[in-house]
């Protein structure tokens, strides 16, 4: 069976254009005598829209798109697979609005053939399914086994195949399950296919491809059908998270759990395939690790700029690693000439890291200045007298740098050379977001932060692979120096003073916090210290003892990034630029957070007396 | 029937606090002799508490203060209804976590008499149940009216009449429906209940007050049940939008349709009240409109200021309408002593606005300082020479003032006298957010924005409202001046040279892509227009020919707001400090938004090529 399959690069909320772009395709599969052409979920609407599917005029502006694609397929003999809204002429949904449906359609010859509603909606994370859509189940007011006979899972000829349909999450059942066990939507279809087709629109997340294969390769199996894994890419967002879409299309076999990766992760691809499905085939599960989340941060940096408009970058460069990093990954999207390096000198900067900035932009190859801010928090300190605190004034150079230099920079950097959209990066990490370590109109500020989803660990391991596999740029010294703020003289570099997070540690604990599935609290992190298993629990390659000498010093500083982490830096978090997502749990709109008073469960009190009795032991 | 109607503040992600004052108030109950004491939905973890729903550790803990209140009810008289969340041991919720009902108890002596999940959960603004809770109809794996006879609604007797419970939304049952017709829980109870007692954690909305009294008084008279409305009072965020909670607390009869209001809005208070369910009630349904409107703004700023634990506020102070009704609202929230009006001119500002500032502070009797921007813009501008444009200058200014000035003000004003926690606020309104008329990491910075909820035209009338009915401070030349940004000489308010939004206009339009129910797009406005029913679809009192003297006109101003709504002051947004959200749908999570490319329908060319055929005519 001849396949084209069509990882499309999606752009959210432009209809005609991904309608023009399947026909297109569709055209070129009929061409290279194609049975199937097979398109990702909401390949029309696009995905992450925000609360746009309200307006009814866009829905109706979609379906009216599917028409124009079963029009088109008059006359030719390739049949078509793809995914957009629907809607129910005679019944609101539970919010009031017309009652929308998220589909997947097979169309030949200008009939629709199967119009397959969603039965499995996603509301974790950053999806938002049901606020938007009806799925199955509830459409047919149904999600009880003994009414499961009514559930309409059709399968279709083509080309003497029995094909079926599935969408994204139906896929994912692992946590799906009626009062009577558990809700397979693989296994429920009226005869079993040969084909079933799952058109998704799935996000990348870092080791996300080897979890997909197991749960496809098992649903393959179970079901005895080959299943086509359709995704697409390309970057959409929510605002607050820059999700990226890999593709990783992926054929699965029911014989022994072959996963036949299709395309390198990425990559828009359509080509046309030949499938024997009595044949194995070739295992070949898709790549994972490090290249992959590179190439992640890369392309999202990339597709977010595009979807902007903005095509030069101003990049505030201390010499430390988290700029160095950003520098790096930025100079392999746009052109030396539109890269804008500016360094910020006050005294407190140490000449080591003013050079590692001035070589990074050596070996990029691109504009560089060195733009100093004594002149500027003197008149500040003038102007308040001795009303500014020593560290209000790191603030003062903080903010000094990003509001007042970085974004007149931008506006100078878009009215040099050619028009284009200027702006500057937040070069933060994950570990200092997660405790607020940075300054909210200062290192917080920029137009999307590239690495907020990496740990400082990770930053490091990233920033070494850059340079041994994609260039050598990011000056060696870097990585020896300790990371610093440099915004007092308690913060010197060259005498080894560096930031208050201790990353081996605090980037684990901060995981346990935000990743773990079952997110930990302080009551969770004394107990495991308490029953010995923290560095089990925490991933530790170390002794917790050799870091501190005491339970009270181990609590102390517990409690200290407790307090941060869910007092004030959720305000920091709130204000903070969108973030390109890669972990399996970001902030943003993927973790959603209230300002609270940090919590401390009763049980927490326990522990920590417990603790605190050895001690005096 | 004596019933204590305990309309209390509930402290989110707090259980053991609200659970201490829970006990507190069954003690003053039972000495009362209640026979019943209600308390709100999710009085023991607060109900926006972001993804910590995740966190089992604290899941059960709110479960232990259920237990605690049990065991603390053997041996009372009074029966006690509160709520809280519950989990299923033994399956999984849909995102495989623990599942976890949002609940309703009856309990009395020791004893859970009723134990009812919630059957409806809304999914619309800034409410995400299904993403924490499962429903009752999801439990019992039935939306099915077939099925509804196993969905279990007892009647409990308490004093001799028969009490049912139901949570919020339940009593909400307007858009929810099964394949057979309407789905209304209030019809649902095993037996006719002499009182539903509904606990409900509803945030306020402007308008809201009068649909729920229709809504609940229909539901009363169709149920021919008295229906007991318990709602909590306080402010529970989402990060990005301060929710506050006017209580409400309303007892409906089935006679007449009466709505009794039992306290005023706002104001936490558990007072026993002896109902006669025989006799008629006084129909007193509760205020709304600017009185309650403003009480809404006030209550927000200061429980939001109570829980970040902010005691002093610094407001940059213009001289234009916004920061004069930021600075009234605040002096009715801090003492003189905690406040600080800073004014900080450029060569742009009128000796009029600085006036004004100068005035304001004087009648408030609070700190005011005069810090010039002038040297600040001056070394921008010589750093940088010619490559500053004017525009660009103009957001130098805006810069220099909120990123330099005025947080150096709240790090010298935290210094000062006691040792508060200082902040500055955003005085931005709804209309300059909705097309980003504002600049980030200047007037858009603040710890909150207290009226960017209003539209400019609800600014001058809640201003007005403040000066005639609470204190009359603000100056009154502030309403004979032209609203202008004062950035450049093209913003002259002596000259009459002020904002390019047309409020009395454009705040209209704005609504109707942004509060509208069903949402307008461009091809929307257009259709109207080419019908000319636009004045009528926007609520506009004058004919929109005395502001456009051409179609093409009209159609160039849309595309300008169109393009900033839909495009960078998305951006902008998602930067945006925290608002208190008070109207049908604001800005943050409450119309979730991702950054796009405007977006022009196919049927928008259509109406637009129609129109300007009209002006060739």
């Amino acid at each position: 069976m001849k396949i084209t399959v069509a990882q499309i690069e999606v752009i959210p909320n432009d209809p005609q254009a991904n309608t023009a772009k399947i026909i297109s395709i569709v055209n070129q599969a009929e061409k290279d005598g194609a049975d199937l052409v097979t398109f990702p979920e909401m390949c029309i609407p696009g995905y992450l829209i925000g609360d746009n599917w309200e307006r009814s005029t866009f829905i109706q502006e979609c379906v009216d798109c599917v028409n124009d694609i079963v029009e088109y397929s008059i006359g030719l003999n390739v049949a078509i697979v793809i995914g957009s809204v629907s809607f129910d002429e005679d019944k609101n949904g539970e919010d009031g609005r017309i009652r929308k449906f998220n589909c997947a359609y097979l169309i030949r010859d200008g009939k629709v053939l199967q119009k397959r509603i969603k039965t499995l909606q996603p509301n974790y994370r950053i999806f938002d399914d049901n606020r938007h859509f009806c799925d199955l189940r509830k459409k047919h007011a149904i999600v009880d086994e003994r009414y499961i006979g009514t559930l309409d899972y059709p399968v279709s000829e083509v080309a003497g195949k029995k094909i079926g349909l599935l969408i994204c999450e139906d896929g994912w059942d692992d946590d799906y399950s009626t009062v009577f066990g558990d809700f397979r939507p693989v296994l429920k279809f009226e005869k079993t296919p040969d084909l079933i087709v799952n058109i998704s629109c799935s996000p990348y997340t870092n080791g996300k491809n080897n979890k997909r294969n197991r749960t496809f390769c098992s649903g393959s199996y179970d079901s005895n059908a080959h299943i086509l894994y359709v995704n697409n890419v390309g970057c959409q967002n929510n605002g607050k998270n820059v999700m990226v879409f890999d593709g990783g299309s992926t054929m699965y076999s029911p014989f022994f759990g072959e996963a036949y990766s299709l395309y390198s992760p990425f990559q828009e691809a359509s080509q046309t395939f030949d499938f024997d499905f009595e044949e194995e085939l070739p295992d070949v599960p898709g790549e994972d690790g490090m290249p992959v989340l590179y190439q992640a941060v890369k392309y999202g940096v990339q597709k977010f700029m595009q979807q902007t408009g903005i095509t030069k970058v101003v990049i505030g460069a201390s010499g430390g690693i988290d700029s160095c990093l950003v520098a790096a990954i930025i100079s392999q999207v746009v052109r030396p000439t539109d890269m804008w390096l500016v360094n910020m000198p006050s005294k407190y900067n140490s000449g080591t890291t003013i050079d590692i900035a001035k070589k990074l932009a050596e070996k990029i190859g691109c504009k560089y200045s060195s733009i100093p801010i004594e002149e500027s928090v003197e008149l500040t300190r003038r102007q308040f007298g001795d009303g500014l605190s020593e560290f209000a004034l790191q603030n003062v150079q903080a903010r000094d740098r990003s509001s007042r230099i970085l974004a007149a920079c931008t506006s100078v950097f878009e009215t040099e050379g050619w028009n284009g959209r200027a702006a500057f990066t937040c070069n933060g990490n994950k570990s200092e977001l997660t405790v607020g370590y940075c300054t909210i109109m200062g290192d917080l500020a920029g137009f999307l932060a590239p690495i907020a989803d990496l740990w400082k660990t990770q930053v490091y391991e990233m920033a070494r692979y850059f340079n041994e596999n994609v260039k050598d740029i990011i000056p060696k010294e870097v990585f020896d120096i300790v990371p610093s703020a440099e915004l007092s003289v308690t913060h010197n570099v060259d005498e080894g003073k560096g930031d208050p997070i201790i990353y081996a540690y605090h980037d684990k604990l901060f995981a346990s916090w935000v990743e773990r599935w079952n997110r930990a609290i302080p009551e969770d992190i004394l107990m495991w210290k308490f029953e010995m298993r923290l560095e089990d629990e925490l991933g530790l390659d170390f002794e917790i003892g050799t870091i501190f000498d005491s339970e009270q010093a181990f609590i102390d500083d517990l409690e200290r990034w407790w307090n941060l982490y869910s007092g004030f830096s959720v305000a920091k978090r709130v204000v903070a630029p969108p973030l390109v997502t890669v972990s399996r749990r970001s902030f943003g709109f993927d973790m959603r957070e209230s300002q609270l008073k940090p919590y401390y469960s009763k049980g927490y009190a326990k522990y920590k007396a417990l603790l605190l009795c050895r001690d005096k032991m």
